[in-house]
């Protein structure tokens, strides 16, 4: 049953032209811009199809493991049960970085007979979003080192620039640089640094942006440095918003593509949810909304961040809530979370099981604090044991949810067929959305309250800069901004290591980095890095493309 | 009739669907994938379309000035006027860079009436070909750094590493850069630099692959740096080669679009012909070949580099020599370099048109060494009197030579059907292919040919570093490589400022850098840089994107 894999699955794949698919949710080839058969972009602005719900439903999930926890694979194989029970539905997923496809192997489309496709080109270059935000972060980044060589009228200092140049590479080498050298006609010496593309405040105002002109305003108002006196700089001032905007104006569109059941899939934006908001764009969801009467998406990594960022920074600009909240947990990730080794992992343990529910458990009470109903969804995995999935259900239904196992790797949307069944019908329960803080909490009390409230530590510990940026930040009246963390995804706390639900712990808030265009601002945990290393051996080394043009070594 | 921008031109065009334009050559909706309704990659191999002459027009010019020479402009005006007189053509041209774009103005799809279309996508991220190569130079670099921080096993000499990143920007301030800062976990420190997209090795080794095959052993064999013990690494050796010819995978098939009046275009590939070998891809112009009867293409700036490296470096691979070299030339840049300012060209002036002939003249007499016949297509402007290009045709008609007035910008292919015509009656002439060198002889002995045979120099000098290079690659076994000059495009010489046609100089190569994929040896000649600036106020700061989604300020 295993024998296959996942590229090869996506590679037997029998695709429908994306014009098919389309149809599926009534748009018509002249709502679309095809790249190639299967990919395609939707245009804007996005027309409201004839539909009889609006239900919007968030995949999470509990601190990943290298067990595994298939998040991506449960929502598509989520969406495939709901077109099997005839239900309207679009998925809503994030574009993968090549970052991590060229590093520790792993794209973003999902696995087994639960995938999107077509799965390669998704997992490379799509549709040219991602270079698209790294070739507009770095003209920026150009346009204002030019703007110092070229007589600075604007007073900017160079010891100021907050605006880093990207790569959609994990390129640890180009964390800490010194450019502008080699004399007189090259530019102006000064520290810089490079962050992974999805990192960047582009992708997160590509990811925020509810138009064109929304797009346009969060360009000019991004803070690209400070002047030697301190006052802010904005891409507005340095008169390029219209070029930056330009770069972006295919990559603000919506990719459509299909799952392996031909369900239609958005594909659009990617920002990682450790270092970033881990969201897919607003636009994307917007659509689904607009076309389908079920939106499923997910958010990055745990809950922690990625949900906790849907429903603090998300929800807001969006104006919907979910109306159900799905956490994917494993058997496997579970007992590493309760102390197993990954080598015994094919072993049964139930007490290592009954150990690590913690970390699940406190992400269930976490979401619920929210006022969205609650399902979990236990991804099946070969080595479970029926005891195991028993206990895990147990658990859960102790504390009053539902956790429903589904088993979509190897069975696809039929693997899920109950899971959907379930997701249906909480998705009817009326409940009043409670956001955990206020846009007028200080910066300081939003950073509290996800620390206390969602992370389950005790305090919070800001660095010499951060202190200083807290009161700057109150001084240009940046406090009713949200906060987006940059935290390992690994614990609820600022320390990989501490699995299960860690208490009694401190957050360590080093810097914050002020997101004007983004809307939010980014305080770092920590050691958590903005740009990503290669491991000992890369997938690269693994990858190869054949005489004939067919890749392998791709996951 | 000048009142419209080439932008608004471009906007108004009715474009027909990719598909009936490919039709046009034989090709079917199966052969190719469509980007949109405007732009197709055409999938590889390329079959034969029934045909019955197979000719190669390579358009060429004079040295540039900043009066303007249009030779894109003529090229899609020629094959226009091709397609008016029932021809079975195809253009090919290079793929512009957004660093031009955003820095002075200019695009690289002609003018006027003689444009290629979507002007705007072609000349912004396109099919997303440069930005695959970016990715794949980044990420070869990445894996570079990488092999050394996790142990060095092949032990590179970081001192010694000549793969350089590179971005698709004019970009000063990365010229000369440090990497690798910030402590032990952030990699080893180094000297770095980052060159233009267009300049790199990998655009070079695309643009004159034949083959996915003949890709990856190009790729196999660059050459990245050199051991402690100054022995050459290869990417076959860091086990990459896979990985990098996958991130290229699309890019490597040549892209379709359509001239204002639908003639057939492919536009693929885009080294700069100052610092690269300035062609077009192989399997672009093979492709044109394979389907049309006339083949019209360019190469960049004048013909002292572009065509030079057409006949030197790309004829060899391609395996066909030009029918017929168009050389362009219009009377105001000729006026400039015979001493005119820029703000005087309007003024009639023969005196000084005669002088600056010196410059065309040079290339009309370099080109008829390679023993292919040579046509000279005036490019006409509203400022040139009917004196001046009587003047200017009787000038090349006293050393043999045609010299056809064109009005493409004005007229499209009708302003070019006497060129045409000419050009059609002078690829009928059979002439035998006459190399300027042979690949058995020595690199200096290479250079010095280009320089006294093409350049009209008397001598070279060679700093240090190259003096060492040179032995050192005699060594290595790299003598039989063809060599590509790195030098300014504005003057014969590798001083810009000498206009004409300058006698009695010397040519300085600093440096040479070995190019083991691509097959040959760049020697960087005087201050010639790799890496563009951005002027003081850069074209960005005139562009717009509406909130309607249409683009203005575009060259």
């Amino acid at each position: 049953m295993f024998s296959l894999k996942d590229i090869e699955i996506a590679q037997q794949a029998e695709m429908r032209n994306i014009k098919e698919v389309a149809e599926k949710v009534g748009l018509k080839p002249s709502d679309i811009e095809q790249y190639g058969d299967f990919k395609a972009k939707i245009k804007l602005p996005i027309k409201k199809s004839t539909k009889t719900k609006e239900k919007l439903i968030l995949v999470t999930a509990i601190n990943p493991t290298p067990a595994g926890e298939g998040k991506s694979t449960v929502t598509v194989g989520l969406g495939d049960a709901f077109s099997l029970l005839d239900k309207k539905v679009m998925i809503a997923l994030r574009e993968p970085s090549l970052g991590p496809v060229m590093g520790m192997k792993g794209g973003a489309t999902g696995g087994g007979y639960s995938q999107v496709v077509p799965m390669e080109d998704i997992n490379l270059h799509f549709t040219g979003d991602m270079h698209a935000l790294t070739t507009a972060n770095n003209t920026l980044a150009a346009l204002i080192d030019n703007h110092i060589y070229q007589g600075n009228s604007l007073d900017i200092d160079q010891r100021r620039i907050i605006w880093k140049r990207v790569l959609d590479i994990n390129d640890r080498a180009l964390r800490h640089v010194v450019i502008g050298l080699g004399g007189i006609s090259q530019g102006i010496p000064r520290e810089d640094g490079f962050d992974i593309t999805v990192a960047s405040e582009l992708m997160a105002v590509l990811c925020l942006a509810q138009n064109v002109a929304d797009l346009k305003r969060r360009i000019g108002n991004i803070v690209i440095g400070y002047t030697t006196k301190r006052k802010p700089v904005t891409v507005d001032q340095l008169g390029v918003t219209g070029a930056i905007a330009l770069l972006l104006k295919d990559a603000i569109k919506p990719n459509l593509v299909q799952t392996l059941a031909h369900t239609p899939a958005i594909i659009h934006g990617g920002p990682f949810a450790n270092i970033a908001h881990g969201c897919n764009s607003v636009l994307a969801t917007q659509t689904a909304l607009k076309l389908a009467d079920y939106t499923i998406t997910e958010a990055g990594f745990g809950a922690d961040l990625g949900a906790e960022k849907f429903l603090d920074i998300k929800t807001p600009v969006l104006g919907k809530s979910p109306d159900t909240i799905v956490i994917v947990a494993t058997v496997r990730a579970l007992k590493m979370h309760g102390g197993v080794k990954k080598e015994d992992l094919k072993q049964e343990n139930v007490e290592a099981l009954k150990n690590g529910y913690v970390n699940l458990s406190r992400h269930i009470n976490n979401m619920k604090q929210y006022n969205v109903p609650v399902v979990v969804a236990i991804n099946q995995f070969v080595s479970d044991t029926e005891t195991e999935l028993q206990c895990l259900q147990k658990l859960c239904a102790d504390e009053g949810t539902k956790a429903i196992v589904a088993n979509v790797w190897a069975k696809g949307g039929a693997g899920a067929l109950e899971l959907a069944k379930e997701v249906v019908n909480s998705c009817e329960q009326v409940s009043e959305f409670a956001p955990l803080y206020s846009a007028e909490d200080e910066i300081k009390v939003k950073v509290e309250k996800i620390v206390t409230k969602i992370y389950g530590g005790t305090k919070v510990e800001y660095g010499t800069k951060a202190k200083r940026q807290l009161k700057q930040f109150a001084e240009l009246g940046w406090n009713h901004l949200p906060v987006c963390m940059a935290k390992t995804q690994y614990s609820l706390s600022d320390d990989a290591k501490k699995l299960g639900a860690p208490t009694d712990f401190t957050i360590h808030v080093r810097e914050f980095v002020p997101k004007l265009g983004a809307q939010f601002i980014v305080a770092l945990t920590g050691n958590v890095l903005t740009m990503p290393g290669l491991p000992k051996i890369p997938a690269a080394n693994g990858m190869d493309l054949s005489d004939e043009g067919k890749i392998s070594g791709l996951y």
